[in-house]
This record gives C-alpha cells, sequence and structure tokens, in this order.
C-alpha cells in the first residue's frame, strides 16, 4: 500500500481488514469480489477485461465467436463420492463456457503436482479428467504439469481452460436480468459442499448424499432452443452458493430478486448436515446445477424444457428479478429476510 | 499399476525408478516425456490429442485457425533480475502460442496463493501480468483465484493459458525439421536459468545477469514474413534449455543434428556460473530466444531478418538437420559429443 505504488493511484481504497491474503479471499464472497475488482483487475491496468465479471469471457476473432474461461481447483479431499478432482475441473469450465452461451471445443489441463504424490494419484486424476472430458464431447487438447518439492504444494492442484464456441444469438450476461424475469434453478442445491466437507472430515453424510459434478452444456442448449434470448442471464452456482450467484447477477444487472424459500430443492441429508454443522445450504457449493433468469412469457417454455433433459429433471421456479433492492428470500411462514454476499469462507477448499 | 484398471492396458511399461512423483517429472527432460507419453496421455483415453507433443495446440474452429497452450509457472523465487513470475506466464504463454505461428488474441490467468501472503506480493506480480500483456499486444479476459490453508502452497504459483490467432500458411511443427535444415537460434542461452538459480541461492551472479524473458511473437511473425514455409520447426528453448529443445524436435520428426559448439552463444557470466555449478549451458532454461530449423535456401534471408528484429539481435546458425542418429555437438576442438536428453532436473522451480 506504498502511495507511490502506480497500482495503489488506481486502487486507492486499501482492502479491509488485511494486508495479507484471507482463506475468504478464495471464497465467492465478498472479500473474492473485493481482491478481484479492487486490486487484481486495477493491477492490470491497460490489460484489464472491461464489463461485468462474468464466468467466462465472450470474444470475437475473425468471424468466430468464442468464449474463454479458466478454473483454479484445489479440492480437498481430491476424491469424494460423485466425483474427484479432475471431473470437477472439466465440468466447472465447461459450465462456465456454457452460462456464457458456448458450446466447449477444447480443454486444456495443467496440474502442478507435490514431489512425492504417488503415481497413481496422478493416473487416477488424469482418467477422470478423460473420461468428463470424453463425455462432454470435448478433447483435451494440451497441457503443463510442474512438480514442486516436497511441502511446497499440497498433493495436486490442477487448472483448466475451456475454449467454447459461441452459439447464435445474443450471449447471456451477469448484467442481463431485468425486473420481471423469472428465475428458474436445475436442480437440488448444497450436495457437493457437504459432500467435500463430510468426506474431508469423515462426518459420515457421505454415505447419503454425492457431489453433483456434471456438465450442464447440452441442457443449456436445449434451453436456448426453446426461448432463445429469452434466457438473460445463466450462473452456476458453484463457490459461496445460490447466495452467492443471486447477488451476483442482481449487482451486475442493478436489480433485486425474491425468492420463495419453500421452493428451493434442498435435499434432506443436505439440510441435516447444514443443520449440524449451522450451515446455511444457499450458500454451500453446487458444481451441476444452474440459475436462469428468463423473461416471464418464456419462463413456461423454458422450465419444461428443462425438466424433460436429464440435467434439468428437477427444476423448479423459485423467484423473481425486482426492481431493485436485496435480494430477499420469503420464508415459509411469509417473513422476509436479506440473502446478502457473505464475507468470507463458509467452506475452504471446496473446489 | 493395478491390471484391471483400463489405463493400465493402453501404458503397460510401469514408469522406471519410482512410482511417486519425482522432481524430475516437472523438468522437461526424459522423466517428463515419459510421464507425458506413458501416464498423462494414455490416462486421457479419447479425449487425448493425437500428433507429437507440441508447444501448443492447433485447432480450427469453423473458419478460424486457432492456436492455444497452457502453463503453470512455480518459480522460485517470485522476482528476480530481469523478470518475476508473473512476467514469465504472460511470455511463455505467448511464446508457446508463436512457436506455432499463432499470435496471441486472449490470455486467462489462474492463481493459486497461500494464505498469509502479503496482498502486496499478489498486487506487483497481477501489475506485471498487465504491463508484460500490454506491451505484448495480448488482453487478460478472464482468470481464477483460489486461496489455500498456510503450507498448502509456497506463496504463489501462475497458470496461463493463451488463445492465439494461426497466421496464413502452414504451422511449424515439432515433426516438419528436415535433413538439411539450418539451424538457427535467436540468442544467447542460459540467462534465465542461471539467473533465477542464483538470486534463489545468493550465490551473487546474477550481479551480471538477468533473465532473457520476453515475448517473441513479433520475431516470429517476422521470421514468416521473410520465409513463409521455409521455417519448418520453431520452439522456445524452455525447461531442459537448448539440448532438451532440439532432442525433442529431432525425436519428434526423425532427424539428428549436428551443432557447432563455438556457435553457441554463451554469455561470459553465464558461462562462468555453469563452470562453477558444474551446469551445461545446453541444459539451462531459457525464457526469451528461439530455434528455428528453416529450409537451407531460405536460412540467410531468416537470419538477416531475425537480426534486424530487437528480439532477434544476436541471432547466429548454431548447425544443421543430419538425416538421422543423435544430437551431437561438434566442440572446438573438432571431437563429436551426443547432446542426449537429461534424465531429471538440472534446476528445479526454474519457471
Amino acid at each position: 500500500m506504498n502511495p507511490a505504488d502506480p497500482a495503489a493511484a488506481v486502487c486507492p481504497a486499501p482492502l479491509p481488514e488485511t494486508e495479507r491474503v484471507l482463506l475468504g479471499h478464495g471464497s465467492g464472497g465478498r472479500l473474492s469480489a473485493d481482491l478481484i475488482t479492487r486490486l487484481l483487475v486495477p493491477a492490470l491496468g491497460a490489460a484489464a477485461p472491461g464489463g461485468p465479471l462474468e464466468d467466462a469471457a465472450v470474444l470475437a476473432v475473425g468471424e468466430c465467436e468464442l468464449a474463454i474461461s479458466t478454473d483454479a481447483y484445489v479440492v480437498d479431499p481430491l476424491f469424494f463420492p460423485g466425483g474427484d478432482i479432475g471431473a470437477l475441473a472439466v465440468h466447472g469450465t465447461v459450465n462456465d463456457l456454457a452460462m456464457r452461451a458456448a458450446m466447449p471445443v477444447a480443454l486444456s489441463i495443467a496440474y502442478v503436482v507435490e514431489e512425492g504424490l504417488p503415481l497413481d494419484v496422478l493416473r487416477r486424476v488424469a482418467t477422470a479428467v478423460g473420461a468428463a472430458a470424453h463425455a462432454a464431447g470435448v478433447p483435451v487438447v494440451t497441457g503443463d504439469t510442474k512438480v514442486v518439492g516436497r511441502g511446497a504444494a499440497d498433493r495436486l492442484f490442477v487448472v483448466s481452460t475451456g475454449l467454447g464456441r459461441r452459439l447464435p444469438g445474443p450471449a447471456p450476461t451477469a448484467a442481463g436480468a431485468r425486473p420481471g424475469d423469472v428465475i428458474l434453478l436445475s436442480g437440488p442445491i448444497g450436495c457437493h459442499g457437504v459432500t467435500v466437507l463430510s468426506t474431508r472430515e469423515g462426518l459420515g453424510f457421505e454415505a447419503d448424499v454425492a457431489s453433483d459434478t456434471r456438465p450442464l452444456h447440452r441442457l443449456v442448449a436445449t434451453m436456448l432452443t426453446a426461448a432463445g434470448d429469452g434466457v438473460h442471464a445463466l450462473r452456476d452456482p458453484t463457490r459461496g452458493g445460490l447466495a452467492s450467484a443471486l447477488n451476483e447477477i442482481a449487482a451486475a444487472s442493478g436489480v433485486g430478486m425474491e425468492i420463495e424459500e419453500r421452493a428451493l430443492p434442498v435435499p434432506e441429508p443436505v439440510r441435516a448436515a447444514c443443520e449440524l454443522l449451522g450451515l446455511d445450504p444457499a450458500y454451500v457449493a453446487n458444481e451441476g446445477c444452474l440459475v436462469a433468469f428468463v423473461a416471464p412469457g418464456h419462463a413456461d417454455t423454458v422450465l419444461t424444457a428443462m425438466r424433460a433433459h436429464p440435467e434439468g429433471a428437477g427444476a423448479v421456479r423459485i423467484g423473481v428479478v425486482t426492481d431493485g433492492g436485496p435480494v430477499v428470500v420469503r420464508t415459509a411462514m411469509g417473513s422476509r429476510r436479506v440473502l446478502d454476499l457473505l464475507a468470507g469462507e463458509q467452506l475452504p477448499r471446496i473446489c
């Protein structure tokens, strides 16, 4: 925070509470947003992207409408019911592309490996990457592997980047939600976060619940075919859960939202685990569902199309976009509470 | 190595010497090649890329000829004379695209950060990323940041992915070198590796030498304009140095090479450091030079074009491609020695 530092001139307000990186800076909550908007983007200077923060960047190369997205995976443990770090890396990137109406055409995978990791662990992860990519219909075209000494990394990190080709029509954007839009959710929430946490800590809930990690690009293609430009915004509620995704869209679009609590599909094991652990399922990470903001005239068509698709069989309508104000939840008893962006970390290393 | 494992059927020969990941698996030498060809690529199965291992993958999306490349950076220290991990991440990816005759159009940057890292360190790295990207004329369009607990990563790792647009004409390829091709080197070798090692260990050589990290795409464009499809193969000799790059091209192209030792430009501080440390400059990493395999009829034109360019001012002719056999060096005294691929790690965490 040296005032002579040119970056400080662009970003004068010091980041709150700390001069060091906290776990919460990677949480997907308010600290993450602060880190991005007040440090990382200003530091990039003239090389920084413009516009709202999106799951994937859209760009035109010649005649081609493309999208690109990168995600780092540091999940602990590496393997858990329903998935592993390799499947997560593929699905997360495929899904980020899909949220901008792009179908994946190529993936790259980078590994940072700790010296001493059993080769078989690396083989299992790479096999999972290959299987997930093949199932999603996308080749892994390039990659890189670096090894650091014992203790310089915790086993294995995976970074995946996806190149996608945009479907025709305008891309859904975080800034696209409009008052009156119907909010649709493709399936149950909380499964991924509870599964990873329970497996890591040996809590036992992992016997009854599994990660929802799955690719959503085919579901998105179905939705866009059903409604075209009636789908205004899409987001997969990963880190920070549904509540953070809703707040990000609300902020980028300059709108409010009203969510019906009883419409939220929370599986019983997730509810039980959250009650015991003092977590709110609305903030628990998902890796296989999406939230869509759809023009009211198209909502029923899109919902029907989603339910006809295996990845959207549990789709529900959860609320509406309002003119402004916060994201509020109407509880089963009729009261209203604000569903705010969490400051920091509810669950570290969940993806 | 469970024989029931489907991956084992594709990759029956166990990796030599170890069932665990060694530092050498990330060195760019023979262990790296083994890891890629005998574990990572077979594990990908149907999602694996075909063809030789290249710096960047070339792919067509509709009418667009694109290239994509990913690199993970784990260099220790983060800052050193001539550069830092941020500049390295930009230049390395820009250069990998350039080796396939692609000009960069977009970069993504992912950070894996250790909890407790001073925010100012992250800001300095992000500022360096932005400055290097701006100087290379490419925007950083997207990214991701994950934070892991203290001790779960060594400060900061950076993964960069670049999307490039292919220049017209066939892409140079690792398999493209032909007997009779002239081998050109764009500038001095060994500076990056010696600088990083000396800075890390406090050896003092870093007072007289600096990393050569720089973008090479404009030099490549100049070379291709001068010779078009006379440039058969290009490689930037990073991890594993010039010797590894020559061996990789020789293996992919099914050719041999004869290199003139006295033609190799080794700056005096690099020579002194290598003598003291028992290193061979031909195996020390570079981040700002390239080696080109050029049809004999085009070699003089390309060399002249390189020398007229700031990034190629020190370009020299270092040898010729032969019909087969190993990569050999003819020493100043007229003897010949084989310049083999190193098995493992000469210098860990150099990039």
